[in-house]
């Protein structure tokens, strides 16, 4: 399959920092909402763009290898959290409520049978990927028809109005599988890129290390960023991909949470160099690995609050300071409309 | 002058890291936020802490130096600045009318006769400081006055049922009296503290970094943080001294800006330590001095965003992650609410 995104071009580049200059403030006095404003701009093609029906996408999959002892929860965790979700507990609904975000849970491959729910999208490619210590977490086809889904989804969103989405996950071992595939995407060594996920301790660390080591043994380092993706992945993550892709084919606007997240978004970039231009980088997370992704694509987050929650709830907090960029674009007065003196 | 403020006490520190600990997440996966959120609720002492009518105040005062030539932008600016917050066109407006923050104009000593106007609170004392190269900027008086006036402003605030006030200023030639202040109140080296402000190019700096060097060889460094207070500051860094001690006094939340609001900090600390236990640090500016500051003050603000603006638009900016830690705290399930297994 190939992606037709189109690299921002500079064509408004110009007016846009001509009118960004022109608002009443000292130049570049507002730093990162500058250049976000900037960003919004040429991604929408306009001088006067604006975020409609945001949403955040939350994709949920069970991964083989938590039951090997990845994680320091149980399995069911991931059944139980989308249940959460769905019942408007968790901090994604906290935080989309408050940024007034809609919010979508899919379902991309839980071990779970949930049934038709209200506000829940059935995506499910398999109860769960297989266990990459043994074997490839899944087959090409599965990884296909994830990406597939998840691009048809942005595709649908777009239909709909949306033109900012945030992405956001759910998965009991899902670290683990994002460090196996930032190792094969970025090549950095893997014992640099694997953290305590939820919160494992020392010696749950070692046995995370010790068990990754072994997948890695196994499955290698596939030159070909889909068969990483394959062989590693989560149905979540792969879901993800796809869906990143959609939406930069759609010119919208990806907000990109932690360390899952930009995992997905290495694959996606590996296929598709372009998406980058596409995406604000909401926060450093404090899994180990992130800042060596966020190094791997040049990428600097908008802010630093020690967070490793995933469920995208670093993009719900970065949004009103998109919102903030886009409305000072709009609403400051200039120094001529408001009689303002320049500098002397 | 003595202000009555209590050091926050331990009382409820046990019952809201439980709570904070039930929730659906990881252990401290929200970083920052449980921070913040465990911060307001002591400050309200409650386990259900809310931010009722909040308001940003923003004061604004002229400097006799500025005619001397401490400023990229003309002594007008400062007038004409209030006159597009009073019309809403300035960031500030923006982002207040985006965050739904009550915001405050008020005229601490501004060299111009705006007469009665809707928005606007007078309390000025003098058509601007005199000129601090040449002699003290205020009168023991006139400073007395201001402090006592910003107490008032913050106090009637409380009555109305406002919980948190974030602090914003306006006045051209400001960055250096905090410059001074600063040098006054923490003994960093002058040089050090002195930067850019509006945007000086480096002959401007220089000539800032002489006039300082010249009005500090005259007033020297008192003792009392109310002398250099005096000595240095301007009618607005004043006003926020009283203001902030005054909304400490009622237990508000004072979200705190940038380097001149920091600077009017440093002096309302000297003063009464214990108003730091009610400060919320927003934002890392650009302005070179507020690194010190902060480190002075042991503060870590939530984001770095490049910002030197004024105004109060970073504390504005940083309302969201305030509202976000107490609706985490008050809204997400717990583990047992949401039916979720914990850490095996």
């Amino acid at each position: 399959m190939s992606y037709d995104i189109a690299p921002l071009d500079t064509a408004l580049v110009d007016a846009l920092q001509a009118k960004v200059d022109g608002k009443t403030k000292p130049l570049g006095a507002l730093g990162r909402l500058e250049l976000l404003a900037m960003q919004i701009g040429r991604i929408q093609q306009t001088l006067t763009p604006s975020l409609t029906q945001p949403h955040v996408l939350v994709f949920a999959g069970d991964h083989g290898a938590a039951k090997a002892g990845v994680s320091a929860y149980p399995q069911d965790v991931t059944w139980q959290m989308v249940e959460n979700f769905l019942a408007g507990g968790a901090a994604i609904n906290v935080f989309a409520r408050q940024m007034r975000l809609g919010l979508r849970i899919v379902d991309a491959g839980v071990a779970h049978d949930f049934g038709p729910r209200e506000g829940l999208i059935n995506g499910k490619i398999a109860a769960g990927t297989a266990n990459y210590i043994e074997q490839p977490a899944m087959t090409p086809a599965q990884c296909d028809k994830a990406i597939r889904t998840g691009r048809k989804l942005a595709h649908s969103l777009a239909e709909r109005g949306c033109n900012a989405v945030g992405f956001g996950e759910m998965g009991i071992g899902n670290t683990a599988s994002a460090s196996l595939i930032t190792h094969g995407i970025t090549g950095v060594p893997l014992p640099q890129l694997v953290g305590r996920g939820t919160g494992l301790d020392d010696a749950g660390l070692d046995r995370k290390q010790a068990l990754l080591g072994t997948a890695l043994a196994r499955g290698g380092r596939p030159s070909d960023p889909l068969d990483v993706l394959a062989e590693y992945g989560g149905f979540e993550i792969a879901m993800m991909v796809g869906a990143m892709l959609g939406a930069a084919e759609k010119r919208m606007v990806l907000v990109i949470d932690g360390f899952i997240v930009t995992a997905a978004l290495l694959v996606a970039h590996a296929m598709s160099p372009a998406v980058l231009d596409y995406c604000v980088f909401a926060h450093r997370s404090e899994e180990a690995g992130h800042r060596a992704q966020l190094a791997h694509l040049d990428a600097a987050p908008l802010y630093d609050l020690g967070l490793r929650l995933g469920e995208g709830t670093g993009a719900a907090l970065a949004w009103p300071l998109l919102q903030a960029a886009v409305n000072f674009l709009n609403e400051m007065a200039s120094f001529e409309s408001a009689g303002v003196s320049g500098k002397e």
